[in-house]
């Protein structure tokens, strides 16, 4: 048992600050280049922060483009990596965190990475949990979740039951899949392959569509037509999402929330913004986390476990691996895609 | 003096019907396939409407697209071109319509085209005119002056001070640049040759960059950081116009409004329109004017008079043709690059 109020602790820690020069993609070749398991030390935590002794913590896409630079946020050389994770609160800074006190949270390493075997978070940014939510999904219950959520409510603004949805075969697409058919909303799901078309309309998929059938342009129209898609949840920004957009009806939005793709896609239809009303745009949890007031964000954190505890949502893993463990086993980790990769102290 | 219920005039005509089946160029090779001189029969003026006798009509670009089958409404083949002129009202059906007879108004050939000796318009779009406006400023009162208003309305929204506009040399760039300049605001302006670059200066350009310049990018770089441009209003759409989108402040917004290049942008930094908050948006005075009020569209008509009347604004006239005249003569004007090209029966 590590000292309660830790001063150094064991992370795998960014090896560069900063960001990359240029575009990075979204899977490295290695990731010696990017990290390193040493013995770290932690920021003593302000006014209002924890210490967190973490007990499993995820790598989701966007750690990936973080470690290499390519996230909308700078590196810090030599402190842990890792956005959010699951632990227990072993020591804090002020009334609002003592209050946290012993509990099993989920939380953002908003004061230092969740990659580690502690971490430093904001008493604000900790969600405590139900006993009888598993550590699996406690560990990925903020990014993909509340970013889930927040999603769907971008397409009831757009109006209309039908969206589209690519990169649907992701541990996010999944969630907001089973969360839409619960809504009543009509997604259309858009993948590379064929194989797990089945099991996303199961999930919730009202079509499926694969960007490398020889007939996925016809595939696209019919859809389209019988769903009348009004927005497009894009984690992939490819020329094959472009054109799904300009086959969409007018006023459609193309929120851009993650960027798989390193083929920067052409805008053949410049017109359709003028005549059609179309429009691109972003979203990032990062800019929606701090906006949503804290009611509206306990609610949709209780719901959210209600969620996983029911079995309406499930985190998929594809491992679970010691945080002291070799890169490459990582690595491959990742390449299954069978689900989230867990690290652990 | 021809029959006040004219059910013919003469006019230049649509030879073709609906829309192109793909792309067409901002500038035809030939007018001889789009439009002909001809004889055609009127639509009889339907309750609220007016039968206008035209004076005089401008030749605008979205006439030129929308001859091509380019523009974001079907053609009607047979029928009138010309989307604005002005003229004098000699008849007109219903009360509001029977208000304006006998007076000289700028109008849209909402009910037939303004290419013509007669036109029939909507009454509630036809904007009675003060005495001391020249014909010139009158044909060309809707088209450019009411989308240099809202789109300057659009730049505030996006707050700051600094825009960038590109095709800034257009009759609508000096419209935007001197109102702009009034209202205290810091345009960039965009163009693609030198010459004009010390009179765009002097109608209200904060700063102008030549994109054919081998310091293009130089030049933009110490413009934006001068002026921290959160809006960009486009009427060009190419590469260009997408890197200094992606060269602009967090926030920032490119507002298409036209379509001048035939080599579509390639969307190379996708992650800013997550990490940056970013956008791409149209806009269409059609869309514009049904939304806005009339009491507004009453004061902003008025202030457009009197910034024509005193000299602020000024309607640059290359030629004055007849519409019985040669589409070859037409062409040459519109190539002069001089101002806009007028029609008159």
């Amino acid at each position: 048992m590590p000292d309660p109020v830790a001063q150094t602790t064991h992370a795998l820690a960014l090896r560069e600050g900063g960001y990359a020069s240029g575009p990075v993609p979204q899977m490295p070749d290695s990731l010696a280049p990017f990290l390193e398991y040493r013995k770290i030390t932690l920021p003593a935590p302000g006014p209002g922060q924890v210490l967190i002794e973490v007990i499993m913590a995820p790598i989701n896409p966007s750690d990936l483009f973080f470690i290499q630079g390519g996230y909308g946020q700078p590196r810090v050389q030599g402190a842990a990596a890792g956005f959010e994770g699951v632990g227990r609160v072993i020591s804090g800074n002020g009334p609002q965190a003592g209050a946290l006190l012993g509990k099993r949270v989920s939380f953002l390493g908003t004061g230092s990475g969740s990659w580690a075997g502690h971490a430093v978070s904001d008493a604000a940014l900790c969600l405590p949990l139900r006993d009888d939510l598993r550590d699996e999904d406690a560990a990925a219950l903020i990014v993909n979740p509340l970013t889930a959520v927040a999603l769907l409510e971008r397409v009831r603004e757009g109006r209309g039951k039908g969206f589209v949805l690519n990169a649907a075969g992701s541990q996010l697409g999944r969630l907001i899949l089973g969360l839409a058919r619960d809504e009543g909303l009509e997604p259309i799901a858009v993948l590379r392959r064929d194989d797990i078309a089945d099991e996303l309309r199961a999930l919730g998929a009202s079509a499926v569509l694969n960007t490398t059938a020889p007939d996925f342009a016809a595939q696209a129209q019919a859809a389209i037509r019988a769903h009348k898609p009004r927005t497009l949840l894009d984690a992939v920004g490819d020329q094959a999402t472009a054109d799904l957009f300009f086959a969409m009806p007018a006023g459609a939005r193309w929120i851009s929330y993650g960027r798989m793709s390193d083929n920067p896609p052409s805008l053949t239809q410049m017109g359709q913004f003028i005549f059609m009303d179309k429009r691109i745009e972003g979203f990032w949890l990062s800019r929606w986390l701090p906006a949503a007031s804290p009611e509206r964000r306990a609610a949709v954190v209780a719901r959210v476990q209600d969620r996983f505890v029911s079995g309406q949502w499930y985190t998929r893993t594809a491992a679970r691996l010691p945080l002291s463990g070799t890169l490459d086993s990582v690595l491959a980790a990742l390449h299954s895609g069978a689900g989230k990769v867990m690290l652990h102290p």
